[in-house]
């Protein structure tokens, strides 16, 4: 068993409303950042976890984010890196 | 002026509590994910902003982060990519 540190992104669904991402785009757009357009907010999570390789890592932290981590009527999440350490 | 999609990684500075992390961490053990170590949890974003190149969007959004997006004393943030849409 080896250690993986990985990365995972969980964000708001396509099309749902990201009323977090519109309240910091209406912030920033408050503070003379006039250029910028849609904003999304998503979590950004860093698990360590042991595993036999990096697959075994990966599908281990994908298990977790379908049974707590990610809602699966709002969420996407997304497997951002696995890294050894 | 073209269009970037820049996307941001903020998370709790490194030695200070993360009690969203050890909750996330523990809740993964009680549901048999034994394996697990530390999890850190941070927020990504993903923002929209019109720059005159990829290294003026960078600049611009590392000024969000310092005025609006991160908490200097507790955060840190990091540009994790920029990509032209």
């Amino acid at each position: 068993m080896k250690s993986f540190r990985v990365s995972v992104h969980i964000v708001p669904r396509k099309g749902l409303l990201d009323p977090q991402g519109k309240a910091v785009a209406d912030a920033l757009h408050t503070l003379g950042f006039g250029a910028v357009g849609d904003v999304h907010v998503g979590r950004h999570l860093v698990i360590e976890t042991a595993a036999a390789d990096a697959a075994a890592a990966e599908t281990s932290v994908r298990e977790m984010c379908a049974r707590l981590l990610a809602n699966p009527v709002t969420e996407d999440y997304e497997i951002a890196g696995v890294i050894a350490v």
